[in-house]
């Protein structure tokens, strides 16, 4: 792989507005509210229709995305009125957030905004998925992400390696993250250029790694300097904050996009939201996917390759439930994915990466992944 | 509380062994097996009962302690001969790790050591269960903790705050935990003095945090810097490492430590393996335990004071569960909190941090935390 280094990063290609720009979008969403109502109209909002029905694989660009089916909501309509104002409530306190430098997690925002209506006993919101859905809603309205509406879903994951950050929202910390011990930096969950800056980076890749405890061992095994690397743990499905973090690295840094998971149908579905984007989120796939991304392991070759048939595990009915699902999406409709997933249908094993120390607890730094990296052997 | 500028650690209280010396008495236990086969007797291996009947809680010292139950394994018994082979196993592999400077995860270990006996279908171990509780023994059998075996649990937890660290195994980094912007700094799996240094504390008290996401509120509020304390994000019930740490702070820094969690039956009992010790690790609560630690919410007064009723949510079986059982603890047999869980299980409704956003974001660092310390109005 080709050689990195990078001092200064690139702007992201969506998605470039100012938070005042973003507040004056929501504004408007009310202005037209005012101006229908002031005509006598039924004010209407729109956004975006979600759901599989809507969600299309971008074969050439290698992403999930949303088709452009709108839906219309209105507010005299009696199935609507209720998303109807709670979609207000979400966009004047997004706005607020905005205006005032606030952020807040999208519990937070359930909770401040969650009160009974006044001589009623109707609650403004029932559940966090219901507003959750509405922010959703919102984000497609004004073609943005969560994160520059000033709300992000908790943090999650660790960054180990030669990075320099910058915290332009906090003294403008600058901070190598090699250099902090073996603990690293815990990842936020806001990585949006405008917050977080990339000072520099010089590394030949990035390697995304499944579990917190393989992550400390390739920190122990000195793997991110011996091998140039940066290394990202997920600690489980990546939370949105290092989606957006790898995702940087990938698009802005043209760093090449390793994926190191549990060989199961879980971990290669946490690979797959990685590099494609996920149903659930299929509009931000610009924003968050990494569509060049490769799977490094484990694979279930791994297992007869390095006789680890000792450290298996029976697949269990979740797995099993997944890898027929995951047969069917286009994405994994390719020779190699197809293969590993009937095998593992057919196995019912599953191989977790830490088996590898059944070798020897350095054999995933010093054979494993330099044998892979050197020969390319890799899934798509 | 009274003010702290602490520039040198103090050596903790037991486990000061080095390295070499364990490995010396994990030797031992080898030579003196040796030379009981020697004189053709049973080679046998004790260790302390675990198990409620022998953890104790010591009222004075305000921890749970083990008793002093022991139990004796031999080899030639039937019963007990797989667990000797695997004492063995982990005696012999841990010498091995710190004889060679390794450290790795209990669930590395386990991986490891499985095999199968040649010329049998018998596994070494038959699941992780069975190593953990090897590795237990052995740690009562040599008398320190498993990190000095250099084995460990998963990561987990964040750090921020006017802090230095020095990791001495790691290029001597030397970093402060207030300079690495929002993120902060990723706690590791092993806390030791030996690896991790507390080079300078430049705070009042350590507040514990349950949830991520509200340490993330914390930061952005600037409530670190402007009260001059430590924050301790657990991410749940805390691992290993971040109770050494709050611990360390605790006993070797002689920090105030304030815990914040949910105001539930599962949030109490964190608080309550913070500062007690939990009952599976009774032994190591010399280690672990902070017994003056305070309890600063959420309560269910809480609700009423501050007017929460529109965001409290229904307990759940599990959490009445809980909520029984630990109003036989000896621990909870105080005024204060038969009263809270007397009250939970009257009202069966539970609380959550993040609800504190009902009455605005900066609420919680703004007025609850400030009113709650000044007042010192905690739980004991």
């Amino acid at each position: 792989m080709a050689k990195k280094q990078v001092k200064k990063p690139k702007t992201i290609t969506k998605g470039k507005e100012t938070p005042k720009q973003v507040a004056k979008k929501l504004e408007n969403i009310g202005h037209q509210m005012v101006k229908e109502i002031g005509k006598g109209l039924d004010p209407h909002f729109k956004t975006q229709l979600r759901g599989r029905s809507n969600v299309e694989f971008d074969e050439k660009r290698g992403i999930l995305t949303l088709g452009d089916k709108e839906t219309t909501r209105t507010f005299l309509n009696i199935g609507h009125a209720k998303k109807f104002m709670q979609t207000t409530m979400i966009a004047a306190k997004t706005r607020d957030y905005l205006n005032h430098n606030k952020t807040a997690s999208i519990r937070e925002i359930y909770y401040e905004l969650k009160h009974t209506v006044p001589n009623s006993k109707e609650n403004t919101f029932d559940g966090q998925t219901e507003s959750d859905g509405v922010i959703v809603d919102l984000e497609h309205s004004v073609d943005t992400i969560r994160e520059k509406l000033n709300l992000h879903a908790n943090p999650k994951g660790t960054l180990y390696g030669d990075i320099t950050l910058k915290d332009k929202m906090h003294h403008n910390d600058k901070f190598n993250c090699a250099k902090l011990g073996r603990g690293g930096w815990s990842v936020m969950s806001r990585l949006e250029p405008e917050e977080i800056e990339i000072v520099k980076v010089n590394a030949k890749y990035v390697l995304v790694i499944e579990t917190e405890a393989m992550y400390e061992r390739l920190v122990e095994e000195q793997f991110a300097l011996k091998n140039k690397c940066i290394l990202v743990s997920t600690g489980g499905q990546a939370a949105r904050g290092t989606r957006r973090l790898v995702h940087r690295l990938h698009k802005d840094e043209k760093l090449p996009v390793l994926v190191f998971t549990d060989g199961d149908p879980y971990g290669w579905y946490i690979y797959s939201v990685i590099k494609q984007g996920s149903m659930a989120l299929a509009a931000h796939s610009d924003y968050l996917a990494c569509p060049d991304a490769k799977y490094i392991g484990m694979t279930l070759d791994d297992v007869e390759t390095y006789e680890l048939q000792n450290v298996t595990e029976k697949m269990k009915d979740g797995d099993i439930k997944r890898a027929k699902e995951m047969m069917e999406y286009p994405w994994f409709k390719n020779k190699e994915w197809q293969r590993q997933l009937k095998k593992a249908l057919k196995e019912k094993i599953r191989i977790e990466q830490q088996a590898l120390a059944n070798k020897s607890l350095e054999f995933v730094a010093k054979e494993y992944l330099p044998r892979k990296i050197k020969e390319e052997d890799f899934l798509p």
